[in-house]
């Protein structure tokens, strides 16, 4: 290992792919670049028709990852200001389940003449929602034959996910599901376009294909969903699964032309966004959980022994670290509630007020929230506007807010949805203290990072200190580790986690005058959580009934 | 009695008071005027001294009623171009309870030089909440002592009646307290300023005196509370009461100077406003309860029995009509509750879409609401933002909001506090109904009254024919009544109202594409109202307990 040596890590999110090149023998940050799909997210029209989509689908033309090998990477290189020469190792890691259909050697339907008219030929963003109904029956299907891995997504399998989107597909366009040589994760993809191999990962697979304990899901439970998927894994998936932080390939001449690197350097496995975030933050021994708090809260830790948590979205051995268990949770909603409420609830003199002291409407908020001592309020809320993954794993239950009075303010309020997310995470800790995976600190990334008095409430309600991932970089970062584990820089993630990840520790820590009082709120937030996520969860129910009724629909029943 | 007899109606409110002038023979109302007190509501400094006020306080200076005689009278019989001749009667209404310290000749105590700097001297204005401590004791000592009256005022006398604003008087000032030949409600003083007798009425003394099959409470009662008390009603009081609707005297010269009125006219026994709009919407005879809808809701309603109605204001011998039992019940926040989302909880885009449309935010916001189908919000409040007192009595209980997504609008929030209201008053119909006193009709009247698909949803969510109160001057239309049966125009306050009142009977009736829908939400209200108001009662409790424990302040236990 020489401080000459570099690693590139690309991050492909929702709207652009982002560089970076770091230094393989300490993880320091050299240079960036970031660039948008030209595409971006197709959730309105088809490009290529101008075709309108049906409601909730989300579609990416594959093409667009890469033209950011061809921007991204050399434009990081360049601000960088290394010699392309010294970089050892490339990485990757996408959102996920983002899934397409390709022909045998990788190419996507939707890049053949014939296909490019056709949406399902293109790649399913993981945000693509149209294939509910599917979900509902993998889960239901699941459930009947008592499917042994079930309970390793807490009892039920998203929308969002691989095989709800393959059946989709199946139904709606079987001639393309027939077509399809592979169905392939996008970053299964993007490592297959850089190395020349398809060598599928361990992560997404495990995360959201339901490969647990070396298999995929057996033949008769996919005939049980559709007899023609019977042979899907056997025809479309891969047989075997690479290991994170393993080599999956060499850097082919085609992709060393795109990227400007040296062909021949190595290529590591792929990557989920939110998992790969765990080693830049430092945590992949047992007992600290990272955070990925966004417009939703994505809750990774690493653990050596396999337990059930409740309403957990899933365990995967290897899936964040090669050879141990990696956990998933999940908060549906997070950012986004305060960014309802700044949108669709705060008057006009506090966008005033804040633009007159050249704040942004969060930043104000925030500033007057913290004035508040806790509990002053007088409010309890439940952080549910987007349903409620973890723990209680149902997608129809919704927002409440308990305590309102004439003398509200929108702080108050702005600062109860703060606390209310804070809640929902110390009832995920307390889900996995009950299983008895302890979770002993946390390190907060993404971007909600920004706002110190959220941080401070996090830490005081939890109960525990709170590090930061201090790079704005979290996963690509990440898929730098793994880009110098695959070019043998250090000899595994933990080492190479160790030496370049971005942990600060105990930033915030609680403070004791505030923990009692959270404690009794709390109290508070746990029975209105019980009365109406458990005892009369009905009462949700039925308010969707009603609504569902209103709009003339069919009522989803989950 | 004919048509050329006229009769003038006086509606002393919180910030003005209005008189208007009316035929006798049919409530034709020919002219009317406004006068605002020069003092207004004094709750932040008394205008003598600039003295500060402590919170919850509000003064009336009593020589603003005067002045009220001396312009408003005069202008309305100008604007309404009759002969001052003509008028036969003139009656009046007032806020209750608003009450203050006279001498014995009627001289309030500020008015003497000696009193003029002291606070307490002035009339204490009946949202004058200072008393909340000693209205608690009033509670507990009658509940102790099993008083028999107190289960006519639901189990509960409120800190704005009349005993917790004497007692806070005498522990706060006995000196004056001593000095007051008399405590006397603010309608019976101007009775007594246009009459020059002491006439006192039964509708204040049986609403906020709880005065009770003949009597007030007794000696022994009032030296539980205070042993200085224990004379108050022979010493302070007045012995007897006169009945609605009869002559307390005649104009004296000094009235007749002030109002440009014939001395000797009729002068009819005092009102409280709420009450005297029963007669002006010719709910007079038993199953129909008038509304009177503004930033709280009051419900009127006569009746020939007397039962327990749980959580009512109080229910009254010959307290709306002589002869009947009156009963009086509350929703302690309503148009208050829509001004607060509306200040509070718009965003600046609606702001502008409203201006742009010129309308004003409420118009636009329920214009916007009327656009949605029953239920399709999936939402559910409870309105309690300013407490409950029917049917659960306790000023604790706070506002909830059930079933927030991340689509959800500030109209389907508008819509839903609107239904909130709505609910809150089918369940005290409902409780009216279980206790066996049916109500089959509802009149509204008040500020509410404008905005017609409110009322609807008041017709559909309680399955009822809704009428309206066809008149601005609700209360000075229903003194007018009184003046015109004090004059001996008309028999009885029944007779009057049926040939005077303004009745628009069913001009909304229930759809019944709505009922159905409503009555499922209704269900759903229900649930959260037994759950928050009764099961779980200690849940809003102990968030007052915290959010008092932040403030470092006391919690008010009850």
């Amino acid at each position: 290992m020489t401080d000459d040596q570099h690693v590139i890590g690309i991050d492909f999110g929702t709207l652009s792919g982002r560089a970076v090149v770091v230094r393989a023998s300490d993880g320091e940050e050299l240079g960036s670049a970031q660039y948008e799909y030209p595409h971006a997210v197709m959730d309105r029209e088809l490009a290529e028709t101008g075709e309108r989509l049906p409601p909730d689908w989300a579609l990416q033309d594959p093409q667009d990852y890469i033209e950011v090998l061809r921007h991204a990477v050399p434009e990081a290189v360049q601000a960088a200001g290394v010699d392309p020469e010294s970089i050892v190792g490339i990485a990757t890691d996408f959102t996920s389940c983002t899934i397409m259909p390709t022909t045998r050697d990788g190419t996507p339907l939707c890049q053949l003449d014939e296909f490019r008219e056709r949406p399902h030929a293109y790649a399913k963003l993981w945000k693509h929602h149209a294939a509910q109904p599917q979900a509902d029956r993998v889960t239901e299907v699941a459930a009947e034959r008592d499917e042994s891995w079930l309970s390793r997504y807490g009892g039920r399998i998203s929308s969002e996910w691989a095989v709800p989107k393959v059946l989709q597909l199946l139904e709606e366009e079987p001639e393309l599901y027939e077509r399809a040589d592979r169905l392939i994760e996008a970053v299964d993809w993007i490592v297959w376009r850089l190395c020349g191999e398809e060598v599928r990962s361990a992560c997404p697979a495990g995360y959201k294909a339901m490969f647990q304990d070396g298999r995929y899901p057996a033949k008769n439970y996919f005939a049980a969903l559709d007899i023609r998927l019977e042979n899907l894994v056997e025809e479309k998936f891969a047989s075997s699964l690479a290991e994170l932080g393993s080599r999956a390939g060499s850097l082919t001449d085609e992709a060393a032309e795109w990227t400007g690197l040296k062909a021949g350097i190595a290529v590591a496995v792929g990557n989920v966004d939110a998992h790969v975030t765990a080693p830049a933050a430092v945590a992949t021994e047992p007992g600290r959980m990272v955070l990925i708090m966004g417009t939703s809260t994505c809750h990774v830790m690493v653990a050596d022994e396999v337990v059930e948590v409740p309403g957990m979205c899933g365990v995967v051995k290897g899936g964040v670290v090669a050879g141990r268990w990696g956990y998933e949770a999940g908060q549906t909603g997070v950012g986004d509630i305060f960014a309802w409420f700044v949108d669709q609830a705060v008057p006009p003199y506090y966008q005033e007020q804040a633009k007159e002291r050249g704040l942004g409407i969060h930043e104000y908020l925030t500033a007057l929230a913290d004035e508040q001592r806790v509990g002053e309020h007088g409010l309890v809320a439940l952080d549910w506007w987007n349903g409620n993954r973890s723990i209680l794993v149902d997608h129809n239950l919704r927002g409440v807010i308990v305590g309102l009075s004439l003398a509200t303010r929108p702080e108050e309020i702005y600062r109860a949805l703060i606390e209310s997310t804070a809640f929902g995470t110390r009832r995920i800790l307390e889900a996995f203290d009950d299983a008895g995976v302890a979770v002993n600190e946390l390190v907060a990334a993404g971007g909600l990072l920004d706002n110190p008095v959220l941080m401070q409430i996090y830490s005081d309600v939890v109960n525990r200190p709170l590090g930061v991932l201090d790079s704005p970089e979290g996963p690509a970062l990440g898929s730098a580790i793994h880009a110098a584990v695959a070019a043998g820089v250090h000899e595994d993630v933990e080492t190479a986690a160790a030496r370049m990840g971005r942990l600060r520790p105990d930033v915030y820590s609680p403070d004791p005058g505030h923990v009692e009082a959270y404690d009794r709120l709390y109290q508070v937030y746990q029975r209105l959580h019980d009365y109406f996520g458990r005892d009369s969860r009905d009462v949700m129910g039925e308010l969707q009934s009603i609504a569902a009724n209103a709009r003339g629909g069919e009522r989803d029943e989950r």
